[in-house]
């Protein structure tokens, strides 16, 4: 593929100025994510404010054939934003305006570049949230390409589920809008959830349409110790098959409560651990909590310790939430690998076993945590990325994780994406179904211009 | 198009003996849906019995270029069913089996031509039910190919957030499945979705895995009645907004009570009325029923009418269910024509109460019902299919109600699909991205014979 010739580098900046930058330290921030793939620069960075100026760059790089590479917060686990092939960063982080919000509706749009901490601080005085919490402050472009979900995806699903619609420029320059602000609707094919896990291999987002909830009258959160992961696992998968809805309940494995204590200056007791949280009315929330209690008990769980002052609860989610970084700091110049299996819940319990197997004559350090509601779950290892031994042997065992997971019913990821990381396992999960997919990409995408390499190999 | 050749329908016998039907009778009765649209007959009806003889079916059929129409419970209401180009109806409807069942998990695989009251009466023993209920004993693979909800949707969503996974047949004959068992999965462009909702013009579903519910420990229902629609509208509306998670929220207006009496031998007050259905724990169920009746009454609502013995719900819900049929039956040889509009809750008073007023004139018998929860209703009217000016008159009520529907930010159809109803709309809604649904049907059916001229023209 053509890299950006002087001509197309003179229309860029024509139309942009001083955003179109071609610096090295902002090519090289923008071709990679916090994960431990390695950097692939793109010849340029454009920093777009408008949805007409992508896609004028989009037009401008498709007369040549360039790449384009979408680029929010940077926060991408799978290799996203890798410019395998250079071209041109597509930088969104400057559209951040939260276009509208209807109270009433409980829906608002957003430009792609709004991080969901920006929104969440914003809702807040209106007594709104939006729960979709990948951990990361990403962007809500971002996470809507990539299909995010997080810790309170039990109770309130994945972008999936909570994009209405979406503003997408397409690989011609095109603009569409898809969905609409109707909660459901039949009128045609679902572009919408099309786009929404497309990893920029279809177009750009560049507006999101979400649904939004009420901030719940009563929250509580609690974490809880077991004597082995076994139990801890067998307490949450009774948790669900009893649909008591929680709205957060995490898998936390002594290594990790250790690493995060130790990063979040925080005295968790050491032990594998649940953390929940609760969302409702009293009533609703303590007949949540006192079922929850029962199980947690029969499985040998005690010590329950409650956050239900906000600022303690914050506390015990920016700890979970920072569990990736606490991971990777037990390590000078570590680089964080993070695999992402997700599995039918009734499988959850031998999967993590075998999991813990794999585990245990690894020479990196690594822990266990999980979205375990949803049967997703992560090892996150801190790794050398200049050592090809080291990242031998964990792409190893996060290939038994996955090949496990599949034979199961489960898919090689639940919540990244393809990225560049997955690509090997598309074809092994969805079989000839992969080739629809590369059907529809060579369609919508026949120069392949569109961030290309993710999902799809080039 | 081609229609049969004798030599295809010679192949056509030779895979399927007397299960290949030419016969006048079956071509009249799989060429139409259960409303007004005029019946445009197949050439044959095939009844197919597995995954492998659909696909043996359509790859016959693509290489004369002859369409194919998939056919379920033949409840469709948007002409889906219409053979506008001849060719083969393939009748699902003996691909009843439950394949698999996973009480853990929560979720089931079901062949296409399984309903859902019988996938409801095998779960029940099992303390299991599938909640999305379109009202007609529909086929699951029609509800999934036409993005099907129903009463329950403001609760449990519909059938594209409960759908899991597919087998389809592809217009090449190709078996793909799409999606798996895991709840979530950012694992490649989200085919599920693109099948469910896509009314057979891109491929046939043939399997279904579906996430299955346990039965709320305790449902309790009841009517109540208002003066005027407004009041009703407002009633509902405020429920939704503050959140209290009914399980169903009806509005039938008096018209409507008056044909449910009359067909289904009741004798519920003749008022504007709100039908609820609340599922929980019973202190749960306690708590939403406290907060709706202070609503209601707030709204001037009274004689609540409570039905919680099973069998008084189950004929409460039968005469809703019946809706359709009930106001058909006020005219001798009618047929129904069910408007289908969907709006962001703010919206829905406004809406109704325009609607009303188009009605206020109407020459045929009409009546107001909806899933207010979801902001969506529609309009029955009885219509003499032969007559016109009456089809003229109802045509141009409905297209005033989708308009005005599409200028407060709703959908043409919220739950009954565009078939050939809709296809007039389709633009209007969702303007260049119908290109991008042209472009995609192109690609995946570049001969155009999975059911032409649905969703997008011929």
């Amino acid at each position: 593929m053509p890299h950006l010739s002087p001509p197309l580098i003179q229309s860029l900046r024509n139309l942009l100025g001083e955003r179109l930058s071609t610096s090295l330290t902002l090519r090289e921030q923008h071709g990679r994510g916090e994960a431990h793939h390695a950097a692939a620069f793109p010849d340029a960075v454009a920093f777009a404010e408008t949805t007409s100026e992508v896609s004028e760059i989009v037009r401008l790089c498709a007369a040549e054939g360039v790449p384009v590479i979408a680029f929010g917060a940077g926060t991408s686990l799978e290799g996203h934003l890798t410019a395998l092939n250079g071209g041109v960063s597509i930088d969104l982080s400057r559209m951040s305006k939260i276009a509208r919000i209807s109270i009433d509706d409980l829906d608002c749009t957003v430009e792609a570049g709004v991080t969901r901490e920006q929104l969440n601080t914003y809702l807040r005085d209106m007594g709104l949230f939006f729960p979709i919490d990948p951990g990361a402050n990403a962007s809500i472009g971002g996470m809507a390409a990539t299909r995010a979900s997080g810790t309170n995806a039990v109770r309130y699903g994945t972008m999936r589920e909570n994009v209405l619609g979406l503003t997408v420029v397409l690989p011609t320059g095109q603009i569409i809008r898809t969905g609409g602000r109707a909660r459901k609707s039949s009128a045609g094919y679902d572009l919408t959830r099309l786009f929404v896990g497309s990893e920029g291999t279809l177009g750009i987002i560049t507006e999101v349409t979400l649904r939004l909830y009420g901030i719940p009258e009563t929250i509580s959160a609690a974490l809880c110790s077991f004597e082995s992961v076994e139990q801890t696992v067998a307490a949450a998968i009774q948790v669900v098959q009893l649909g008591i809805p929680v709205a957060r309940m995490e898998l936390m494995d002594r290594g990790l409560i250790r690493a995060v204590n130790a990063y979040s200056g925080l005295d968790l007791k050491i032990a594998d651990t649940l953390a929940f949280e609760f969302h409702g009315s009293p009533a609703g929330v303590q007949e949540q909590v006192d079922m929850v209690s029962a199980i947690v008990e029969e499985h040998g769980g005690k010590d329950f310790e409650w956050a239900n002052a906000p600022e303690e609860r914050n506390r015990l989610w920016k700890a979970r939430h920072n569990a990736f970084y606490a991971v990777v700091s037990q390590r000078p110049n570590a680089k964080g690998w993070s695999s992402d299996v997700c599995v039918p819940v009734s499988q959850l319990s031998n999967c993590i076993l075998k999991t813990r197997e794999l585990l245990q004559d690894c020479s990196v350090p690594a822990a266990i945590l999980g979205h375990v509601g949803d049967g997703n779950y992560h090892v996150v290892f801190a790794v050398d990325p200049g050592n090809a031994e080291e990242l031998g042997e964990v792409a190893a065992i996060n290939k038994k994780m996955v090949r496990y997971a599949l034979s199961v019913g489960g898919t090689s990821t639940g919540e990244h994406g393809v990225g560049t990381g997955k690509i090997a396992y598309l074809r092994e999960e969805h079989g000839d179904a992969v080739d629809l997919m590369a059907l529809i990409k060579h369609a919508v995408d026949p120069a392949g211009i569109m961030n290309p390499g993710k999902i799809l190999p080039n």
